[in-house]
């Protein structure tokens, strides 16, 4: 195949992954046929399949992507932030702001994560680790400089406030008064501001 | 129906919710049909219809409960704590074990209330809300005796740890090295033992 072909067979592939995340936002994932995802890109549905193979496919590639930009976001984080406690913070409000953001499409991930094929669920876990070792690496400075104190190991902190963060999915209120970005504030307030005395 | 009939009646429902749960973690919730439930539990399809109406309603009562179960557990450990600040740290402790000892039925609660029926996710709303109130009055003791020192609304608080409590059924390793309880002890450690400086 031409490296051309190749190209828009790539830009095609994104533009039906981009066009399945709006369907899942609107309709749900379950809801959602790949005749539906078919008729909505204004493809057969056999010409679908040359682009994406299943349902999990779609899922998979979707999932994978936005844990891959989270952690394009926090290497430019740790990039612009000399000091890593400001950048723990940052990595903290960007995850919340984009969770939020993408409340719809991350409450699918989440949710259907569980029910992927094994190799699939294997090309997520690997992308999560890579986005884990970022942020641990960050958390890891902090401890080493002295900026953070930590009575847990370092990964067992990460996953609380990571959990703190990716929780905002049930709970974040796309008509309250936060927007996802003050949401995040809030929440890296909250995990890194609090003090229990005594 | 005399008074005798309705205590039968309850048991054999309970009995029925039971079975229920451990199906549900044992092939998954929409691997399992109301003809399992009912061979599992030794009655006709029919007959179980006279307990409970419909998955839903079944999902829709194990998460009730469950929350209920964990409302009581605050109600005692703040008893049994006079200074809020350890109470607190007893509600994570509790709320982490809770979730990894019934990691699996928790999985299924998690992942599927939103595809609850309206009234469903009422009464599963209705019974968090009572939960959140619960924790959140502990919090709120906590900052007015000068225990919690807080940058953010005591809400915005409650929703933050419990959503690090609550995310460790997504990552609880029941082959690994720590005990439901233990984990607990850490998760709480990080949110309350955790010092930014400077």
């Amino acid at each position: 195949m031409p490296a051309e072909a190749d190209v828009r067979h790539d830009a095609r592939r994104q533009e039906v992954l981009a066009v399945a995340a709006a369907l899942y936002a609107e309709q749900g994932y379950r809801a959602t046929s790949m005749r539906d995802l078919a008729a909505r890109v204004g493809l057969s549905k056999p010409a679908l399949y040359h682009y994406v193979t299943s349902k999990e496919e779609v899922l998979t590639e979707l999932y994978a992507n936005l844990l891959l930009d989270n952690t394009a976001a926090v290497a430019q984080i740790t990039a612009d932030h000399a000091r890593p406690l400001d950048a723990l913070r940052a990595v903290i409000v960007q995850r919340v702001a984009y969770t939020c953001t993408n409340q719809a499409l991350l409450t699918v991930c989440f949710q259907e994560e569980h029910h992927l094929p094994p190799r699939a669920k294997e090309r997520v876990l690997e992308a999560r680790r890579t986005y884990d070792e970022a942020v641990l690496a960050i958390v890891e400075e902090a401890v080493a400089e002295g900026s953070l104190v930590l009575r847990v190991a370092p990964r067992i902190y990460v996953n609380a406030i990571l959990g703190a963060a990716n929780w905002t999915y049930k709970w974040f209120d796309v008509d309250g008064s936060l927007t996802p970005a003050a949401l995040g504030e809030q929440i890296a307030a909250a995990l890194l501001d609090t003090g229990a005395v005594g």
